[in-house]
């Protein structure tokens, strides 16, 4: 079994706590390779992980495709080469999204057919499976016939990520009504609804996020960044409120009290509990784990990166976006 | 002094809630005016309330420009005349949003030299004001130029609404560097930097909607819709789960003792406190209130209304967006 390459320098806790997840997750059974620097063991202490040695690193801050094409020894560009030769089963970072984004890309490729890959992200939804919402902030500006392989791409996630049989698909708009939107929207909806291998459920609004009706909510990566970090902001907002409001003199008791009673929605809200979005469509498995990332999000994120490598996720989204050929479509 | 033109007949808990509302308010000493039915108070009790008759209602979901085509004698027409002869100070209505807007701009007209209209909402943000976000949904698809006049409108509402001396006004866009975003944000970036009369802060991402960084935020009708949906959304589910999680057995009693601590925190996030969006541009007056506006979200709307009107807000706007003839700009 390959083993899973883990971006050691990515991220603002990096490497204390990458390495901690990686350890982890090897602890756990799940074979997984180091990507960072050579002196890295002396440093902290890495086990016995094994070590793929790259002496750059591309900065959170860097320019994404700049850092990628002038840092060709960067932990980035080593970790997608390693899945490209065979040499891991997928990468996981928590650094530089969009350099993340671009060595997989450049590095592995895109699978055939794919227009543009996609960043999947589960937004939780209390009491039920996960909302996945893409694309998530790969693709600023989108074509209408993205957005159908965006469908397609997260369809296919849905049901290996979370078991959802037929997962329902909606289209983030600003009204229900099939009319409803802006031009991308309105030319993407027809074409959704001729599309093969989805239950496309027609447009939901913002609010559908995170109430369950719907599986997978697909828009351009503009509005579904924007989105996800709102809903990131808000949460923290709520939480941060809660906590101040709970701790305020004559309430402490009762707070505590009631701690283990907010612990599972805590979690359920917790980021780190999905361990990352996952790039869509291009040539491997490529795990984008949040920037705060902790060993916990790691760990998730390791369990995850090995369980979409088992289920065969790129072998079912090369057929779902590449009908066969005794498809008449 | 005008009284305020309250559509009798706009909202899910029309007309009943509507009218308690606009009683609430009348007996706290700000005039309003019914817009319904001639036979409203053989229905309900309306005190002794002005009514103007209109004998059309456009429903929630009728298409906003053919209903206003066709309704001429509906409450929301018959509401915005009412300003524009000088019946009425301003109108509210928690009705259809679209034909509300459609009213208000074909009966009132734009303010000159305003390209197009934006809704402004208030998104709470606990223990400070709420942000200023526009546009929430008017127009779903902008020019750059209309995002200046946004900025622009947006930071006088922001010191009309909130007495924010000098709002700090930002771009929502999916990065905080000035190259961040799609086209669209790009060339808004350049506009806003070069524009008089707003304290441009640069790009914003989601989360800082909700932290109280900047007071207003700008964007397109699409972006704010979807997003103004997603944060109501994950606050409903949020507050949802929160109290299914208190309400279990064992939890009960520490959960009752500590609403009394909660209570601030629910009525910042409660949409209600603010009584309802308004519509920015057009030359006059209008509040629009949530769908789902009860008594207590009308009383604060009307308020809103009445402190907008004797503030000079359609002034301020005018002069915002229309520089002086002494302004080299």
């Amino acid at each position: 079994v390959l083993p899973i390459a883990v971006d050691a320098m990515g991220g603002d806790r990096s490497p204390d706590e990458i390495v901690a997840g990686a350890r982890q997750a090897a602890a756990a059974g799940i074979p997984v390779v180091l990507v960072g620097p050579a002196d890295l063991e002396s440093r902290l202490d890495i086990g016995d992980l094994p070590l793929i040695a790259a002496s750059e690193i591309i900065a959170m801050d860097e320019d994404p495709a700049g850092g990628v094409r002038r840092k060709k020894d960067s932990t980035l560009v080593r970790a997608a080469e390693a899945v490209r030769d065979g040499r891991a089963s997928a990468m996981i970072s928590a650094g530089n999204t969009g350099a993340t984004m671009a060595s997989a890309l450049l590095r592995m490729g895109r699978i055939k057919g794919v227009n543009r890959p996609a960043i999947a992200t589960p937004i939780p939804v209390p009491g039920q499976l996960p909302t996945v919402l893409l694309d998530a902030g790969a693709n600023a500006e989108v074509q209408p016939e993205w957005l159908v392989q965006f469908a397609q791409m997260g369809a296919v996630y849905a049901r290996h990520r979370f078991g959802t049989p037929s997962p329902k698909v909606g289209l983030l708009s600003i009204g229900e009504e099939a009319g409803k939107g802006d031009s991308l929207r309105k030319e993407a909806f027809a074409l959704l609804q001729d599309a093969t291998g989805i239950d496309f459920v027609g447009n939901v609004e913002g609010r559908d996020i995170t109430t369950g009706e719907v599986d997978v909510v697909v828009t351009d990566g503009f509005t579904g960044n924007v989105v996800l970090k709102s809903l990131e902001g808000a949460v923290r907002m709520i939480v941060k409120a809660l906590l101040e409001a709970m701790t305020a003199d004559g309430y402490r008791e009762h707070a505590e009290a009631l701690l283990p009673a907010f612990g599972p929605l805590y979690s359920t809200l917790d980021p780190d509990t999905y361990g990352g979005a996952v790039l869509l469509g291009v040539d491997g498995v490529c795990i984008i784990s949040h920037g705060s990332s902790g060993a916990l999000a790691m760990l998730n994120g390791i369990k995850v990166a090995d369980e979409m490598v088992k289920g065969g996720l790129v072998d079912a989204l090369r057929r779902a976006v590449q009908p066969s050929v005794a498809d008449p479509q």
